[in-house]
Order: C-alpha cells, then structure tokens, then sequence
C-alpha cells in the first residue's frame, strides 16, 4: 500500500492549520489586495506587518503579511494544538526526530514551538492566540470572495513518500493521493486533521516550497465573484489556474497569485473525513480528471511555480514522473 | 455562566453523530420522499426497513426507515466512537449514571452499545459500520436537495441546563446558547463533537421528543430548489419554516415535515469550532434575530410538534418562558 | 374572458418601464438606503433631487430620490417610447381620452409628455433620455443586491378591470391575471411592454397608489445577500416579506420597504413573454400558492400599505373580495 | 464607423429566434443527450424526428432532432413573427433581394416560408407553432442543465460586413461587435430583435456554417451543475470550452458538443438592449478580454469547428486576422 496506516492516536494533537507568514515587497499593494480583493479583515498592523482574519475566525490572525527583502518567500506554516503539554510534546517530538526546535516569541500567540519538518519546510506551533469577537454576522465587512477561513497548505517536496509518513507519524491522515502507477511512488498526497479533505497536502517537485495557500468559502458563486472583480480591477494576470471542480477532493476552485507570486486557492465544497475508518481514495498520476473533474489540464506554471521557505535551500524531485500539462 | 466549561478530555471520544432510525407508516410513500424529494440513496433494503445514506457518506446509513405501528416516533439516534474501547468506556460511563446499556444487534453495524441519556432520549453508539463505495462523484445520482450528510440532532428537553450538563461531561462543547434572562436558565443550547456548530442541540419543551434531525446540503440555491420541488409535487403543507438564515449558528435553513410528521432540517453555511479554547455565543430568549437572522419568527407548530422516542415518556418544560412566535 | 385580447397594432410605441420619482423625507438617509444597501449608482445629484441608475442600465436614472414634504409618496412613473414621433401620437391618444396632457422639463430628459391613466397614476412618456457610459463590467461597483435594471411597476387600483382595458388599448399585454371565480372580475393582472412577466402590473386596492417598484438582479444568492446585509446594518423591520418563489411569474422575489416606506421588489428569473400569442396564465384568488409558490401568505401590510401618488385623491377599491393574508 | 445604423422600422418583424433542426447520426443518443444531459423536455416524436421544448418555452419545439445520413449538419434555423402578412412580406423582400423562397409544410407549424439568406445560412419564418401548456413550474421535470429557452444562433461568417449589412436591413440591431483594427472589418457581431444581446452572430471564419446554438438557464450554479455531470456520465470530451464570463455581452458562458459535433453554448446573466438609441459596444481583435473576461483564451477548435448548413457549399473568410487561440 502506498500509504501508511494512519496513527489514531498521535503523540500530540495537532487541531488545525493556523496561519502563515507571507513575505511581500510591498505591504500597501499586499494590503489592499488581501483586504479589497479579498475580502479578509486587518486586525492589527505594525511596523513591517499586517495581520489579517477571514470572516468566521475568532484567532487573531490566519495571514500575516510582512514586508522583507525577500518578497515572494514564506517564513513559516503555523498550527494550533490542543493544550499547552502538546507543545512540550511537539518539542520532545521533533528534537528525538534531529529537526531543530527553538520557542519563539510571536505576537498575539502565547508560547510558539518553532521547528521544520524533514524537508525543511518551517513550522510553528501554539495553543493560545489572541481571540477576537466573532465577525461573521457582520455582514456589511464581507468583501472580495468573502473568504471565511483559512483551509490548507499545500507544498512541494522532493519526497511526497517521505512527508507523508512524517506527518502520518503524528497523526495527520491521508484522505486521497495520487500514486505513480509506473514506479509506485507516491505523486502526491492530502492530509488532514480537521476533518475536511485537508490541513496539509504534498505535490511532488523542487521542495520544500509552499505551493499555495488555500482559504474556503460559501459556494462557487463567490468564486465566479472573485474572478469578475479581479479581471476587472487589474488583476486578469494574477488569475492562475481554474474555476473548476476538482477531481481530488471534489472541490470548487480557483488559484490566483497575489502581487508577489504567492499562490492562493479559493476553495469550498470538499467533503468531510472524521471518521478514522475513513478509507483514502487513490488516484493514477495519468487520469486526466484528477486535477480537473471536467478535464482542463493545469498550466505548466501550476507544477513549477511556488514560494520558498526562508533561509531552506530546496532540493529536486526524486521523481520524475510527467503529469499531464496543458499546452 | 450558563453553560458549563468544556470538558476537553472526554471519557470516550465520540466522534459524530451518526444515524437514526424513524418510524413511519407507510415505507413506499417514506422511500420515495427520502428519495425523490430529499435525494438520499437507498443503501438497502429488507422486511420492515428501508436504509439510506447521503450523497458524500461512506457509511452504510444516516437513516433508518422502519414501518411500525406508532409511526411518527424514534427508535433511537445513533454515534460513532473513535474505537472498540470507546464503547466499552461508554458502557461504563452511562452504567456508573444509572442510566440502561445494553449490547445489541444491528445490521451492518459492528458491536452496538444501546443506551439512554439522562431525560430518556434512546441512544446507540457504535464504532464499526459497512463501509460502502464513495458516489459523492457521481453527479448523475444527485436529486432533490442534494443532501451531502447528516449533520445535526435537536431535540426537546425538559431541563435544558440538565441535558447541556449531561452532554457536556462525555465531551460535547457549547457552541451557542441561549438563556432567558430573567430566569438565568437556559432556553437552548448547540453543542458539537465534530467541529461544526451542533451535533446535538437541545430546546425546552416538553421531553424527550426529537425536534429535527438535519442533512447539510452545498448552497442555498439548493434549498430553494428543495421548495420549488416540493410545491409542485404536493408536498407544499410539508414546508414549515424558511427558507431564512438562522440568527443562531448562520446557517441558511429550511424545515420540512416528512409524511408521518418528522421534521427535517435542511441547512447549509454554519462554521468551524474546533478550537479547543472557542467561545460560545449567547443569545437572550428576547432577541427577535435570534431564529431568523432577517426577524421572521417561527410558527407556533415549531414549538410544540416533535416526534416521540419509543417507549418514552415525555414531560412538561421546567421552565415555562414565552419565545417570540408568529401569529 | 376576463382579460381583453391584446392589442397587437398599438397607437404608439412604448419601449419599456423607465424611471420613477419617489418623495423622500431625508435625501442623505434615502441615497445611503438605495446605494449602499441597494447597490444603485448616483449619476447626478442637484438640490432636492439624487438620480441613480442600476448596473447594466444606460439610461441617465431608473430612480430619482426627490427630498419632499410629502414624503412617501411618488411624483410620477415614467416610460420610454420608440420614437419622437410617439410622443405626439401619445399625446394626442391620452388627450382624445379625456385626460390631462402637458409637455414639462425634466433634466436630463429630451422632450417629455406629463399625463395620467383613467385611474390617476402620474405617467410621463420620453424618447431621449441623457445616455452614460456602460459601468456593468465594473465589477468592484457591484455592491448591496447588486440590482441590474428597473424591472416593473405594481400599482394599486380601485378598478382592475377598467386599468386593464385602459393599459390594453395601447399595447401592454396581459401575461398573467387573478381572477375572483366569484364576482368575475379581475383582482390583479400583469402587464409587459419589454418581453418579460411584467412592467405595469395592478393588483386590487384602494388607489391609485403605487404599490412597489421593482429590480432585476442576477440570481436569488443575491436577494439572500440583500437580507443578510439588511438584518445586520440596522434595517430588520424594512424586512416586509419572503424571500420567496411567486406562483404568478415564478421570479423569486423578496420585498422591503425603503426609509419612507416605498416598497420595493427585488426580483429574478421569471420568463420571457415575447410571442403575440402569448397566452396569459390565470390564478384564482382562493389558490394558497398563487403569491407564495411554497404557500406562504403575504402579511397584512403587503395587502394595504402603499405609496400614493402625489396631488392625486385615492377611491377605495369597488371590489370586495377577501384574499388570504398571513395572519 | 463599422456597424450600420440600426433599420428600427424593419420591413417585416421578426419577434424571435425560435428554433433549429439539427442533423443527427443516432436519434436514441442524440434524444437521450438533450433530454437527460441536457434536460430538454420531448414534446413529440415520429420517424426521423423528436422535438423538444425547454421548459418555459409554450412553442412546441426549439430544438428539431433529426436522423440523417449526414450527421452533424444543420437543416435550417427558424424564426417566429409578429404576423401572418409578416410572412408575405418577408417573402417579398428576400425574393427581391434575389434569395429562393419557397413556403413549406412543417409538423407542428403554420405557414412557414423558407429561404436563404446572402451567405446562404437556410432560414424559416414562421408565425404559428402549436402552442403547449406552461411547464416552467413542473420542478419534478427539470434535469440537466435546467434550460429555460433557446437563446440564440452564431454563425461562420466569410463576411461578416455582409452579414451585418443584411440583417441590419430587416431589423435586426447590433448590441456588440469586434472589430479587426488593422484592416477596419469586422471580425464579430451580436445582433438581436427580442431584447438581449443577440438572436444571431456571426463570427469571421469559413462559412456560412453554424457556430453554435444556445440555451439561457437560470445560474451559473446550473452550468457548474451540468460540467459536474457531463464529466461523471462520460462526456468529459463533450466539454469545449469554460465555464467563464465572456467579455462581449457579460453573459456567464459554457461551450459543449453534442454527441455529432454540433456545439451549443448554456449561457445566462447578459443584459437588455431594448432601447432603440441602446449603443453597440465595440471590442478590438486583440482584446485578451474580449472572449472571456477572466482572461483565458479559446481553444483552436473554437475557431475552426462548426456545422454545415444541408446543401450549401462554404467559402473561405475573406479576413485573414489571427485572434488569441489558447495553446
């Protein structure tokens, strides 16, 4: 089998995905866009950062943006955990594995456990953040796509097999993957541990690199919203990939860039996955309805463009499989 | 505080409502409305009961249809536990409460714990269902409303504050609540296991009765089309209230009356509450945007009319306030 | 028959409802209600008057927002006509009838002809209306309902059959009609010039007095759009019925009131009525889902309130029939 | 300027497109694919031909299924009008522009006049079809893709100008055009009489060959509803191109093939072009927004493939301009 059993009784409880921190060169351009083309709300701004929460959030913060010379990487993939002793376990955990730890101060969290996983890819945990009041009857905020939460990461590696049986190992589970008939490895691979189709996926390639952000909303017709707003306010360039429906995942979806490159997925209509008799679905890296459900294949820019982590070299694919590119 | 502190370490871990099984009077006519009209698919069928399961659910029921000669009541509402040693914690949980457990039979269920809660509302628990292939992708097998899963149980209780205590010590979290202020008692309350607003939700009335049991569906579009169906296939006295967007939860809704009387909600758009640390909302008896965001308030049939448990007797509502109802 | 058979070969040509004039009490409250919460555009404002078009219109104003001592009420209605040519030929048709004619200024307006109908209603016909440039791609301009076009005019009338007959005779075609199976009279009708259900419509009531001002969006998300933005900006009460899908022209609907209690329509997909034979659909009054497909009544206020027109004395209606009203 | 003054006193009036009869290879799989797929309604069938209606059309039928030696051509377009001495006179007028007219029997219509028009596109004219009872609130008939009415005709066109110039001549008004700037031609236009964008376009390219015909639904959720089942009941091959926002007429947009080839295009959300001084839009041939707003480019088949008209021989284009072809 290509992927492992999953651990039903993790070493510590990783609840969701919590946030990122996205380097920009700009912070009003990046501002404006994850505000007025968005539709995600500022909670505080301070020197060289935004921090922003989308629409049913109560956590300070899902996005925060933060000016750097280094325009178009990522610093770090935040996630909550259950209570204070999981941090000390996360830190046991990490530190027997050899991946770096350090605890860190962030602002509007409590204690954060800064680590990497083993590709690299930098990770945050917490379990307090500053709470906000609820906003999602505040209808006269919703803007843009009227994004209500952060959903999933979704990053390269240069070893999907090797990700996922690291995260598998502190209990984040694969609801599908997509598998390389050919050499029996795996492609790619969506794992969650919220309860939806995923909290963190892996798509094979250079890695570690984010390969998008996602963030989920009401139905397709805020998506169709988006995209008329957007090819009308200057950014028809900035639209990547989509609308469509996934065939992994059965999703609605678009993926659009941000000013600096950072690849965002607007999502909604997945299915949920609690149970922990929850059986994978497996895909084959030729079926042409994988990526689309309705057949368009993704642009060449899809599989290679991403954003880098800071300060982690990346590393290229152990596969070479070739999946099926538009023209 | 009205409502009690979460307990965030369960003694078994439920992990979703599951199930429940109605009875009814006639199985032809209740098949073809579970069908036709709301869109279920049969997943057998034998003797007396009719087995259904919802568009994205891999297990093989959410509802049991049961010819009986007191249609119109429950059997039971059923749960999923996490694993084996789940249902015999909850075995010992409820036995320790004086409350009834028994182990019995149910077809295309593994081992069953039978029990009841604290006001008598018949419950099951299970960690073992058939498995069945996924159809959420096969779009030709969508009608009606489109039902995706089963999402929530309400029901009647005489002592709201008693059931919300009950529920509250196997791990069920409020997620809203509303009190009436004058006596400090709670009206309602929606509690959750699974990281939605309510799995199980409670309301003062005269108890145990079921109140509704709910399927989520993608959009609003499809509850209309829902309305627009039942309108013209006689089923117009069966639409009770909505369409509306609920005050409580913000969820698009719509209630409806299966042919022996079950209520049936359907509902869409509420959000995430899985952190650990997540604040229920309170609302006051008085607020008139409390059921319906846009102020419609509900008829008087949906105060009063529920669907017995069988073998069950109910009793009158300790508290005694007066809710806004329509004319 | 109830209604009259069309009148195929009209004395002139009238295009299409145009524009209303609606007295209001406060100019800033009225022009914050019909753009931020409605969606319209200002195009000009100038004294006592604010003009606003909807979103794919070009045509200078749908409405004109009059600050007014008798507010509530309505200064007049307005329709375009084929040609220069018409306006004289409805000049002399109206006059020869024995009703009032003026030739008046109106800014923005070519030449434009000041009458009444055989019951009151202030109607002025135009060619020329000032014409803008199309803002309907400017997406980031889409807000409230997002309201594409004036759709129809619904006013009360002492005399149904007598307004019919009057309307008939110069080309607006019944597409659907209420009758009282009892008295054989006409308790409502719908009229179109432009193709589709309606743009003049009468319903039974002591009058003449307007009785809604109608506007087409694009789909029923955003007439829900429009209620979940009322309820939680402060206008909950101007909330009056539905939402809803009408028996008669099948459009999904939803009425509010404005700050003067002008009571407007928003209003979708209802079909198009093109064909000279075209038959009309007749309702009787007693059937329970002519107003409300889903069987809904209409509360009390639907049946009595209305906007009279301005200097025009209103006569109670001849017709005595009871319909059902919400109670 | 490149389009002609509009002729608003038309010789003879033509209300409507109103149908088509499409060649077809296999009458069981083309009848299965607009009735189940699609969600056309059947109306009759007899030998060689089933006719349909979609479901808020009166007429008997807007599509004619026909089975024929030579699949994937069409036999001729039909348009409905005002009066039966419209039909004399529009037999004057093609006769006298030295067109063949001929009148014919047709099942299910009156007296029907058949011609050419100056690029050899085969036309009827008709004033009387069978009318049927309104269906459009038969919820329980609607499937598929839920198409209210047939929307218009596109052709290949090998002159544009021409085209133009001809209908313009008889009363059809151009609401939008593309023009080559290079060369000053037109490359497109839209041109309606009923009120929208168009009841026929022509597209530059080898002609006369029809380009599409298309259906107005409800939503875009609707056309999102039959991608997701077109892609699950094997006619993921079918999808050409979209879902999309067009540029030109704003309409929300998918472009499928029919199981011979012949494509159609669902289509909602365009505009009203009533008014007899209502301004044609004009695009550039170089617009990356033109033919979908969002950006994306047309497929090369989209350019190339179409049906040919029974009978008639086509013509290579005489512009020569290049648009954007996706990849």
């Amino acid at each position: 089998m290509s992927v492992p059993a999953p651990n039903l009784y993790p070493p510590f409880n990783v609840v969701r995905l919590s946030h990122t921190c996205l380097n920009v060169s700009d912070l009003d351009t990046s501002r404006a866009f994850y505000t007025d083309t968005l539709g995600l709300q500022v909670t505080d701004e301070e020197g060289d950062r935004v921090y922003l929460r989308a629409m049913e959030e109560r956590g300070h913060h899902c996005v925060i943006l933060q000016k750097s010379d280094r325009p178009g990487t990522v610093e770090v993939m935040g996630f909550k955990v259950w209570d204070e002793d999981d941090l000390d376990r996360a830190e046991t955990y990490f530190r027997e594995r050899g991946q770096p730890t350090e605890w860190v101060e962030r602002p509007y969290q409590g204690r954060t456990l800064l680590t990497r996983d083993n590709i690299g890819i930098p990770l945050e945990f917490y379990h307090k953040m500053d709470r906000l009041p609820p906003i999602h009857q505040q209808y006269a905020l919703y803007r843009g796509v009227k994004p209500l939460r952060i959903d999933h990461f979704n990053c390269f590696s240069p070893d999907v097999d090797a990700s996922v049986a690291f995260y598998n190992d502190f209990g984040f589970r694969v609801s599908e993957y997509t598998e390389d008939e050919e050499s029996g490895h795996l492609w790619a691979a969506w794992m969650h541990r919220k309860g939806g189709v995923h909290d963190m996926a892996f798509t094979n390639g250079r890695g570690p690199r984010m390969h998008h952000v996602a963030f989920w909303v009401p139905t397709p017709l805020n998506i169709i919203d988006l995209l008329d707003l957007m090819a009308t306010t200057g950014f028809v360039k900035n639209i990547e990939r989509g609308p469509g429906r996934h065939g992994i995942s059965n999703a609605f979806f678009l993926y659009i860039l941000d000013p600096d490159g950072h690849r965002i997925e607007i999502y909604c209509s997945d299915y949920q996955t609690l149970d922990p008799d929850h059986e994978p679905i497996k895909w084959d890296l030729k079926d042409p309805q994988r990526q689309t459900l309705w057949g368009a294949a993704a642009p060449k820019s899809w599989f290679e463009h991403g954003s880098n982590f800071v300060g982690q070299e990346t590393t290229e694919a152990v596969l070479k499989a070739t999946p099926i590119v538009a023209p």
